[in-house]
């Protein structure tokens, strides 16, 4: 008893298929959000749809640090406030926001373009290390924190730029391994715990 | 030891600030979200803007059933091949593609603005009752399926609409309440085992 297929909306259709450029979103969650859009929040809908296209006409890289910024050198990077003798570098914006978060910063940043990951081809030049060069050569950088992530592409591109700044004389640190506060060492993983070991200050 | 709070661009705020009216996104994906476009898919937010402003343009409400539509009677509405003694009531958009999605339902929908609630003030004329009674006044209507969810509110509104129809001399169905396909009664809620054996069939 086969009848007429669903001639749904095109438009909602074509809907549905571009909201999954979203993270996690799957064809379910893009339908739902498609209905709730067009059937309680048009208004909402509106405003994504602007933002969207502002944010792709005005949100670009900072020439210097590589963050998202709408001028050319970002707000942080020209800040008379920040320590030009510091320089943080991490992954994404997603991490320099969270660092920017702890409020225990003082120093400049460096986002690179991902981390080094040689099995899917991505080398030095691909995550900007070229360019790190150049930034640290300005003759006031004097120490580079890694803050890439602890996973073993962090770990691997850390190194790989730590050994890249110690041929060039400047100062590299790693940010410290250990139990994150609020945890149970019988929760934690052994690995951490043993670091944690390693790496133990004095009182 | 206070600092500039980060200056981040406005136009990535803004967008982060829009992502929110999707259903179940807060704070922190639509970060992730507003980061992952900006970064690895500029093409596809492009694409998210345009089908975004495109459908809010084109698609409407189908003047006869509700659903979403681009034209004023939607192609279901307007096929001849679909049964129009049968009108099957859903509680929106969402379930009527359920609803087509089994195959197996040949006749014509309605789709409501809603469900019954009382206590939210949502009352017979906001889910648009009065244009049921008018669609289904059309001397063509036999049957009136009412497949509104089987929630307490689902269940109120199929009640209503049920009286309703009887008082014009027009017969109402309700869809089946029983054990899923692939259900375990030990898994099942006692309600539905108890609904299950009331309503059995003869084999």
């Amino acid at each position: 008893m086969r009848k007429d297929s669903l001639p749904a909306a095109k438009g909602l259709e074509r809907l549905i298929e571009a909201l999954r450029v979203l993270p996690g979103v799957g064809p379910k969650a893009a339908q739902r959000m498609a209905y709730h859009l067009l059937q309680h929040d048009r208004s909402g809908a509106e405003e994504l749809s602007q933002s969207l296209a502002s944010a792709l006409a005005t949100v670009r890289r900072c020439t210097q640090c590589n963050n998202f910024s709408e001028d050319e050198v970002c707000a942080l990077c020209r800040s008379p406030r920040r320590d030009a003798a510091l320089l943080c570098v991490v992954e994404t914006p997603a991490d320099l926001s969270v660092v920017e978060q702890t409020l225990s910063y003082t120093g400049l940043y460096f986002v690179l373009l991902g981390r080094l990951s040689p099995l899917d081809g991505v080398g030095p030049r691909d995550i900007g290390l070229d360019r790190l060069v150049a930034r640290v050569s300005d003759g006031k950088v004097e120490e580079v924190i890694l803050a890439t992530n602890l996973t073993n592409e962090g770990e691997a591109t850390a190194h790989y730029i730590a050994e890249m700044l110690r041929a060039r004389g400047i100062r590299a640190s790693r940010i410290a391994r250990g139990v994150p506060l609020g945890g149970e060492l019988e929760y934690v993983d052994i690995g951490t715990v043993s670091q944690a070991l390693l790496d133990r200050r004095g009182l």
